[in-house]
């Protein structure tokens, strides 16, 4: 299934608050509460046409993963490490399908990084190695790890290069029937592909990712992984629009404009 | 005011859940919502002694500074950052006072830094040099960043180091009465005294991180910033006690615990 949030513009003042949805066609079929959540059918459906998606998760924790592509290590002249590099971006760097990705002013290079992103289904923590991770896991979506690659390289900490906000697209929905073992990932910055790469190509693959984190940090309900971005970065500038795109998932697309005054 | 999270005893299972209250005396005054939200009295009362208090906040991201004391800085062998050096702690990390402390198996070295804690109590984004940042915060708290220091060492990005569930005690409540410019913090092992410093001695004061952190990430009513740590960290060990005590706010005890097996 594919799980969305959205806001209507059909059925006056009162539809115009997020709700999540299943996508079916073309159109969206209400749900009662976030898929990570008890949910049921709303038996009310609305045209896509109406629909404006928003980022589907509202994560408190968005776990990224560095140097996962061996790839995209060498071409920032790191070496693979021995275990995975993760860190966090904040829960208002995230923005939905369409929203603009915002230059800010203390950075003179913004580029883009497109990943799978895991959803987490269940709560899990220091699973053993008979469970299979993929279980506690919901769906996957295309994330756009944007970077200040000049803070990120200055502060060695990542956490401001990756932490603005609008620095997390993630979306369009999450598609719960695939399985993320040999996927397709692209960037593509004004339709032309700038970077691609098969999950298969992973360092680490997603259920390794899964069951490492749990043992460190509790996983809950909605959390986002973000697992890493094959080579091929390159800046963004004003008015350019950055495709993610992901086969078995879809496209994520976000324009970009200039800092704000 | 100190406002606080608690769980109390009395008044049947009706009350076995989290509420949050104002600490008066002897009592905790119920309050209809988190401090940093639209909140009322609720007209009812609780003995402090059948009350159980827990992380006095819930917040969606815990923005740490590093290396915010110049004696801290040194002991590691750091000089002090030009700007403030941000790291993020998951909110799984969180727990309570009197809440263990859990070692984990992956570390040899875990280490105690005791640090003012500011919670936000309204968003704020891009704040100007006219604002006054502290019009922001609704009160202060202690807070452990407690740090898997070899792993911080090895790892080179703090987050895994950091992130560990448990490892941000945070209370015992929020003292909206108080102005941070100087403040005695401390932490305490079993009893004796391990860090000290005035946070007078910050080498960004409270109203300068928040302006500057509000310049690259929303900071949203109930996020939690650690405002860095006074020279003295130390290992702590299982059966240890910890205390972070901070004058005119109070004191934050946990227990540490061995790993899990």
């Amino acid at each position: 299934m594919k799980f969305c949030r959205f806001i209507s513009s059909s059925g006056g003042a009162s539809s115009a608050f997020p709700r999540y949805g299943i996508l079916e066609g073309e159109n969206v079929q209400e749900i009662s509460a976030a898929p990570w959540t008890e949910w049921s059918g709303m038996g009310r459906s609305f045209p896509l046409t109406s629909a404006r998606l928003l980022a589907p998760v509202e994560p408190r924790k968005i776990v990224c993963v560095g140097r996962n592509y061996s790839a995209h290590a060498a071409e920032l002249g790191n070496d693979v490490p021995k275990e995975p590099l993760i860190f966090l971006k904040p829960p208002t760097s995230i923005v939905g399908p369409s929203d603009a990705i915002v230059l800010p002013k203390y950075s003179r290079r913004v580029e883009h990084e497109g990943e799978l992103g895991l959803v987490i289904g269940r709560k899990c923590s220091h699973l053993n190695d008979q469970e299979n991770p993929l279980d506690y896991v919901l769906g996957y979506t295309c994330v756009n790890d944007v970077t200040a690659r000049d803070l990120q390289k200055a502060d060695v900490q990542f956490t401001r290069a990756k932490g603005f906000d609008t620095f997390c697209p993630t979306g369009p929905y999450i598609e719960s029937e695939l399985h993320p073992g040999d996927l397709l990932v692209e960037a593509l910055v004004n339709g032309e592909v700038r970077q691609s790469g098969r999950t298969s190509l992973m360092v680490f693959p997603p259920p390794f990712l899964v069951r490492w984190i749990s043992r460190m940090m509790t996983l809950e309900p909605g959390d986002l992984i973000a697992t890493g971005t094959p080579s091929g970065v390159g800046p963004l500038v004003e008015q350019d629009v950055v495709d993610i795109r992901i086969g078995g998932i879809g496209v994520l697309s976000n324009p970009v404009h200039a800092p704000m005054a």
